[in-house]
């Protein structure tokens, strides 16, 4: 048959299995997005539309990978946690890496005009990612608390910034030269006396990005948040995905005999203390 | 200072360079591409604009990545090559696949309403990766020849049982009992008694997929394919990339000491023989 | 300088390092041992001469390896578990593995006579070895389970089958036979009702192999592990390592204010149960 | 049965095929041997037993794997080259390097008493080892170069050094002053100024290393070697390997239809140059 002189060029596609039963994080990054901000006239020092739209495609990850239990989101980055069972596409490396990745930058590209209907996009955005693998659930936490550390210190640092430029009339150089060296008491400082900000009122979505979660409720009850400090939650259909309806999967018995429903909510909320675990025991179970 | 308790999280992001001076090959594919072709009424067997579509993907890959020189494209799926001295993100392994796989999904969906003005893209459509090493000239060579092998065999099939469907009034389950077992030689004759078709007279783009070169030529002389038997050749000009311009390279002084002039040219030619190769000796140097 | 020139081949060693924080064990097999058993006439079903030499070979590693925590060994294969935060060699994968092999190769080879004065080594005997990482404690636990296991299967089926040939007057061929699809309890009801054989009674180091156990104790406080199962229990200081002297280590403040000795134990008792682990907690933290 | 439930574990063991058609290289690397060597009173700068007994087991290995054609060795590294179609233990990455560094490390103590009659080894030695792939001749070719070129800088370095010592009776620490900073030149004149040496005279097997090659010559017609540079060549008969008969090989019949007869040759000569491998074309091919 034709071809087959040739097939042996397949025996150098080498395995690559990833090790069974560790927390699998995928981590997108926004490739160029300083410039992509700029063409595209992003508001700073957040803008809101960009956010959602990373979010949406969040969500699009979320409902087609149903092992994904978590997501993070700032900036123009978002981390993904799949369970450690998940037995995703056998584990394989490059076939996860490449599917979420490639999934994500559709969504994102296929949802633009949703989330900005007055700006064309001027060219294809693209992202890079990387796998990370965590064998224990502390291990998964304070990944997830480094990255809203992050988030914490960035925007603290934006938001000053952006109010001595925008407000105070410095120019970047300036601002930059104003912070150098500040401790984030300074900041709150700056801009309470100077501007009026009191940064603990700023947005939420702002100060503690965006928690994607697939939550857990049994079939007679709804899921209830009122009593954790999570705020801004939309499911998504306040929110409106492509398309992509609730989840609902059968639990293993030996869990629940009752149906679990599983949804996905978009929180702004803190997740470094022990609360937002302490309620969802599914995520690092 | 906040968050720096938690930053030995990074220390479980591992390096994966690949070997170096190994040629690189990327595939792709497209994920429930049957499916979304049914979605959005491809033509059978082929759809000229889906088609064109991946070229033009590929060919933003190309003007983004200088040291891919070499990309074939058929059906959903698309492989490309980088030299193997390439040194794109120090040949960090998830950086290239992650990246390659994340800007190609995104030309793809951004430049959808080019090709398809009238079908509005209906979801996010996705592509896998993979990575593979060839150390040697002779498997690159083999891995496109087995890639167009394929597309001959695919293709050789799909039009003789769209052919059978369309024309001969067969249901999809007797054109593939009447083609069970058939070699080529039967399914050109009934191509031809049957339906009066000529398969060799069937488009190149069908038989022979896409090849998209980065071609070389000295300033003082343009490149000259005329006496290859490559035709419809489009340069990127004709065929309108996504604002990305020419690529110019000043090449190591060892090769050539006038500069070099490169173009990216969509063929598609036989690139099983040696011809192709031959006239092109910078691909595989 | 002479040499620089070419030392661009190094580039091609690339990086290596195990995932941090998973338990790390080594496994490793005697290359060819059926034929060396032979040829050296190893007494059936169990050698006590060539069990005491791999023995002594694993105290040899873990008196070199300080993060080495415990050993298992059975017939021709070894086991070590180095505790989870180890930092040996910076947990570079090559030079892990092919340091713990060739070391576990030299001793046996070196402690031959030792435990055989009176048969010569007539070849070079080697093993193989391979790097396992495993997450949990769980996991951990099971691995030695599945190896304390095998070597209880092994054993009983060797043994009832040596006794047919050497006391049954059976050939090897009739005693395969003879045992074929027999459970566990005819098999001890041959060994009992034939041969007068008593298999609880067979020595422990035969039916649960070698366990080589790092014991921790404070200094004013000697290890007691009179209440556990174990007997046979050999310091090394009984068995005369290689001149390799009690390992002494200071632990990290947190745990304790008092020094903590440590010692080398060789047990032949159960590490299925919990008992085993559940006295010596710092197997598994 | 017994231990199924814990047979799980083993899916941690994860495949780890090196690329197809690269050449192998694994090189060994003594461990601790600057004490060995004092603790075993060595001669300085060069222990000819101590070279013998590397070179030694170096044939050993190349005995047991006939896909080994070239071994190189100094001082107590050791570097084995597999040819690039090598197909030992399926490329099993931990399998090729644990058990080529085991037999090494076995052969070395196995052999010790052979070259070293009147001193007792006092301890078990060992190597660490790595595995590197190199895709193409000439990066095979300047590895070998490397590693000769550092022969003859670390050689030339430590005659000068010695005879300073020795000779001289400087102190180490005076005769490292002494040659700080000092070029090739300058050492073969304090050679021969002050000592009476000739450096090009010291012998070959101290300037170039120990060469293991695998000769290949029909049967009709006996390897001649004379027309090249390489002296004190000696077959493994001469100078007795551990029990190991000379390979024989059935090539495949594509090369030529005669038998081809291999055999191992340890040689000190240069292998930087052309013609020791243009006289060999089987090594690369």
């Amino acid at each position: 048959m034709a071809g087959t002189k040739y097939a042996y060029v397949k025996k150098f596609e080498l395995p690559d299995p990833l090790l069974p039963e560790t927390y699998i994080v995928v981590r997108l990054d926004g490739h160029g997005f300083h410039r992509l901000s700029q063409d595209h006239d992003f508001t700073k020092p957040n803008d809101e539309r960009a956010l959602q739209l990373m979010d949406h495609a969040a969500r699009d990850i979320m409902n087609e990978f149903k092992e994904v239990v978590l997501a993070f989101g700032e900036s123009d980055e978002y981390s993904f946690l799949f369970r450690k069972s998940a037995a995703v596409y056998n584990r394989r490396h490059a076939k996860i890496l490449s599917t979420i990745t490639s999934l994500f930058t559709s969504s994102y590209v296929f949802n633009w005009a949703r989330y900005f209907p007055e700006t064309r996009l001027l060219y294809p955005p693209s992202f890079d990612g990387r796998v990370i693998l965590y064998p224990s659930s502390q291990e998964v936490r304070d990944y997830f608390s480094w990255r809203q550390a992050d988030t914490h210190i960035n925007n603290l640092y934006n938001t000053t910034f952006w109010a001595l430029v925008q407000q105070g009339g410095e120019t970047t150089t300036q601002a930059h030269a104003t912070l150098r060296g500040t401790v984030s008491k300074t900041k709150h400082e700056i801009l309470f006396s100077r501007f009026g900000i009191n940064y603990n009122k700023v947005s939420e979505r702002y100060r503690k990005g965006s928690i994607v979660v697939r939550e857990e409720s049994s079939e007679e009850q709804d899921v209830s948040l009122n009593d954790d400090q999570c705020t801004n939650r939309l499911t998504e259909s306040d929110d409106g995905a492509s398309g992509v309806k609730e989840g609902r999967m059968n639990q293993p018995k030996a869990r629940d005999t009752r149906k679990i429903k599983t949804s996905i909510s978009v929180l702004h909320c803190d997740i470094i203390g022990k609360e937002f675990w302490d309620t969802r025991p599914w995520l690092l179970e």
